[in-house]
């Protein structure tokens, strides 16, 4: 079955579409669901076969760059409910992933953007990455690619339920998340994630040494930002950022907690 | 928050209703969800935490027999579809059951004897286990309930994703789902496991010893099934049976398999 790979049927309604062609189908568990698509598809069609008949095979072949580096990466299975995005899902590793660098050739200069944020963000996180290339049109090579996702599935294995080392991936998230809806999703995740990046660089300012702060400023100014993103988000009102970062999943009764920069500045060299 | 437990409500609209509930109450993934109800209840709370911002921490605190010895043990978390018992679901092993025995004086005989017919299933598989009293009002004391209970617990934990030996567990399931759905639940889960075990000790006659077939033919038949079961099932349709048959969710793509009574006459002593 084919679904439109569009944030909108990421839905709890989509989930049951699936359902439904895997029971007309007699989908048995031990059969395998195959899922080829960018990290919607992903994310949808990894939470239908972690639910149906209490978890069926799956292999993933994610078709764009963010999702080869990132979402198809590390057990996520998740849709979007009451308007928050991954709301409902559960943590179901593929048993396969497998990374078809062809597919990068048919993905339009914005969305393969989307792909090396994530990898800038990661290269942020963790020096030891090789830099991502963010000239537009570039596409980073096939050893590259493996390089990244292997990163994240590394950090993932460390931390399978999301307890405690895989939050420094959030870094950007939690802005960028906020970002996303409150702009309506008119930019992309990557974009947006990069844009949150800045903001929760500059709460963390007196937290790190001047060097870390001038590194990453230098690095995400590197990155092409759409037009109007920033200039957006100058408009947004404090306090709907302010009470949709407190509904962030993996914010506690607390509040949220940002990844700290000079937390894993010290761990990753 | 409550739900009426029964068995209609077993549904995803009930999943639905929770992730409200747990959204509006601003739940976070750290936060712990207390379930306290029997296997219809059980099952849907546990279901819900699973999938509520990628698994909640979860307390189960079983209110029935049933689910004393057998629905809230092991990490079952599932509701219905498409007519289907348990079709949507996923393993989620809460991280206590805590089990209070003052709950069974509550119960109507009826529902008291569902659970001890998966007690007596369990006793079939396993006579290390101390027999079952199955006189009508009588209440197991809480060693015995503990006993079955840790029994259960040990057969998941050796086989948590249900792949090879928890199917023992099944005994009497298969054929009995099929009764409860075509005499369309008029009957109680465990008449209709017990009536399934009949069946299945019929189908296998020719594979086991004739001393584990008059052993288990006589335990049973000291349970006393409601009246009009037997009869109603003696009208069934065999074509009927042998299509759900198919679709059972622990079947594979070359059809159902019945725990075979033979095999774990000969692995439980």
């Amino acid at each position: 079955m084919q679904i439109e790979a569009v944030e909108a049927n990421k839905s709890l309604q989509s989930v049951e579409d699936i359902y439904r062609f895997l029971a007309e189908h007699n989908v048995h568990r031990t059969d395998i669901i195959h899922v080829f698509g960018g990290g919607v598809v992903c994310d949808l069609g990894a939470f239908a076969a972690a639910t149906f008949k209490r978890g069926c095979r799956l292999k993933l072949y994610p078709s764009t760059l963010l999702a080869m580096v990132d979402a198809a990466i590390g057990g996520k299975a998740a849709v979007n409910h009451f308007g928050q995005r991954n709301l409902i899902g559960s943590f179901y590793p593929a048993e396969q992933i497998i990374l078809h660098p062809e597919f990068l050739g048919s993905l339009p200069e914005a969305e393969l953007r989307q792909g090396k944020a994530e990898m800038l963000k990661a290269y942020l996180i963790d020096g030891v990455l090789t830099e991502p290339d963010l000239a537009p049109h570039s596409t980073p090579n096939p050893a590259q690619i493996l390089e990244y996702a292997h990163w994240k599935m590394q950090i993932c294995s460390q931390d399978p339920l999301d307890m405690g080392l895989r939050r420094i991936l959030n870094f950007g998230h939690s802005l960028g998340h906020v970002y996303e809806r409150l702009l309506e999703f008119r930019y992309g995740h990557g974009d947006c994630v990069i844009a949150g990046i800045s903001g929760e660089l500059e709460l963390q300012k007196a937290d790190i040494t001047a060097e870390d702060y001038a590194q990453i400023r230098q690095s995400i100014q590197r990155y092409p930002l759409p037009e109007g993103l920033l200039r957006d988000i100058e408009k947004l009102d404090f306090h709907s950022i302010h009470s949709y970062l407190k509904q962030d999943k993996k914010a506690d009764a607390k509040g949220l907690k940002l990844p700290r920069i000079k937390a894993f500045r010290q761990v990753c060299p």
